[in-house]
């Protein structure tokens, strides 16, 4: 398909997608004169995945560059693929460091993930952006005074591990592997306020059984 | 307490503390001379609140008020209390008006709602911040050619409602209204990273689980 019909069916605007191309974002399409390109359903989809990073994860071009690198990378076997991908995308604040309130958070984490056996997990620790960030939110909730130990986490990580079963049945509903990676990147960015905002509901409701006008 | 203890048992600076009490996000202290004040158990705990709003939550100043409003408001129940500080706080994106896909998004919420017989939470609807986070991140999903609908929604639905059961018992341990309603805000907002960093820890697990190199 020519630009034109690129931008229609993805809802983006030519002088965007020039843009997202000059960046590297998109690969280039097929050329066909000097001012003319194909491009396929491939780069429909990879316009999709650049849109849910830019515009609705808010993903810094230069950040959405390092993990469209990651993305395109077959080289790497399907889990690391994804892992580089997902490492790449924007996480919470860094511990901070030389602090004991994170060196006991980081001890509560790590006796979390051996009691779940979650040994990957324990494997890649300190490079795993999402296990810093725990550590973090971990010593940040220790510091304001509310319990943030093993046995307060636990439930939320076998939670978390439901979670995961549901997402990793949606990736593997796509049939190859970039798309694999694509969807993983995107139902990471994406369902992250589905389930900020379902926690939330599901906070008003219980609250409202427990607490509300009719509680028995 | 004096000032100084004030500072020295929660680790903010006398200054900030000056900063809180000006902008009202702070109660003042009990007068004792025209330039000393006595703080109490309550103010150490409302300044741990404070601090867990701006600094961890990120929340501007001028939210904090509002949710602090709510949280002091001792005329309002239990329940109403804890929604209306949960809801004065940031929440997502709102949705887009007059759009199809908002208007498509919002038909399935509904339908899921109804569905779950969170009667509560379609009683309140378009007034919960919450909900309206939720049909923009459905529609922004549906835009980029992700299916959300009522079918994929609702595992990620139940696990929340085990969350929330969650959350709740946590928040019940603590004795007084005021305290439980000062936890639900923190444990809203401080809880929001934990969750989506186990999330992404779990994630990795199950991808190693399925695709790493020792997988079955």
């Amino acid at each position: 398909m020519r630009l034109a019909e690129l931008s229609e069916r993805s809802g983006v605007s030519t002088t965007t997608i020039k843009y997202y191309l000059r960046e590297r974002l998109l690969p280039p399409g097929r050329r066909i004169t000097a001012t003319q390109a194909e491009y396929g359903e491939e780069h429909l989809r990879r316009l999709r995945l650049v849109r849910a990073l830019i515009q609705v994860g808010r993903v810094p071009v230069a950040t959405a560059r390092e993990v469209l690198t990651a993305v395109e990378d077959d080289s790497l076997g399907q889990h690391t693929r994804i892992g580089a991908a997902v490492w790449a995308l924007p996480h919470g604040p860094e511990p901070a460091a030389d602090d004991p309130a994170t060196e006991a958070a980081q001890r509560e984490v790590d006796r979390l993930l051996q009691k779940l056996d979650w040994d990957f997990s324990r494997a890649v620790a300190g490079l795993s952006p999402a296990y810093r960030t725990l550590v973090s939110a971990v010593a940040a909730l220790t510091r304001l005074g509310y319990p943030c130990d093993v046995e307060h986490l636990t439930p939320y990580a076998r939670i978390s591990a439901q979670l995961a079963v549901h997402d990793l049945d949606l990736i593997e509903e796509y049939p190859t592997p970039l798309e694999k990676v694509e969807a993983a990147v995107m139902l990471t960015v994406l369902y992250e306020p589905v389930l900020l905002s379902l926690r939330r509901l599901a906070e008003a409701e219980e609250s409202n059984r427990r607490f509300g006008e009719n509680a028995k």
